[in-house]
């Protein structure tokens, strides 16, 4: 499996407006083949920072991923919701273990 | 490495009264030993959907934080902020590759 983290940031201010945008593109991308998992989330302690948590079955997966409409769109939407710093990371992961 | 991530959940109008230990949780965490990442994150799509995201550099270092005083302050804290349904799975997990 592929674990993608890490954060992008806008103004708290614009959570809100982007609330939608951001939902279009979290469901949209749970229905793709092989996501296992895919949500947004705002730091509790530093207001903008948003943490994304994606996990895919495999690379291939992730390649379509990048592809799709949808994240074309998202990414579209950026520059009037401010959305910058994208920071994210892939990391090849085991078989979840409950803890 | 390994990595952490799941949820808890509390009701969204005790996020406010929660920040304070979860700041000081998240803080205290940080400064382990091993700890490469730790933070809590509301869910955009689902307010008092509380998604964790911790990475630490082996087992020791996470065995060692389970039997920390900070941890079990903050989970004496949970009755009170009403923190529940704790979904944590562990991930053993490669180096990270900017994507």
């Amino acid at each position: 499996m592929i674990i993608i983290l890490g954060t992008v940031r806008l103004p708290h201010d614009n959570i809100a407006k982007a609330r939608a945008a951001m939902e279009a593109m979290v469901l949209t991308s749970r229905a793709e083949d092989g996501c296992i998992e895919y949500g947004y989330a705002e730091d509790v302690l530093e207001p903008g920072l948003v943490r994304v948590t994606e996990i895919w079955r495999d690379q291939a997966c992730l390649d379509a991923h990048f592809k799709t409409p949808h994240l074309a769109a998202w990414r579209a939407e950026w520059p009037q919701l401010a959305i910058s710093e994208r920071r994210l990371f892939a990391y090849e992961a085991g078989e979840p273990r409950p803890i």
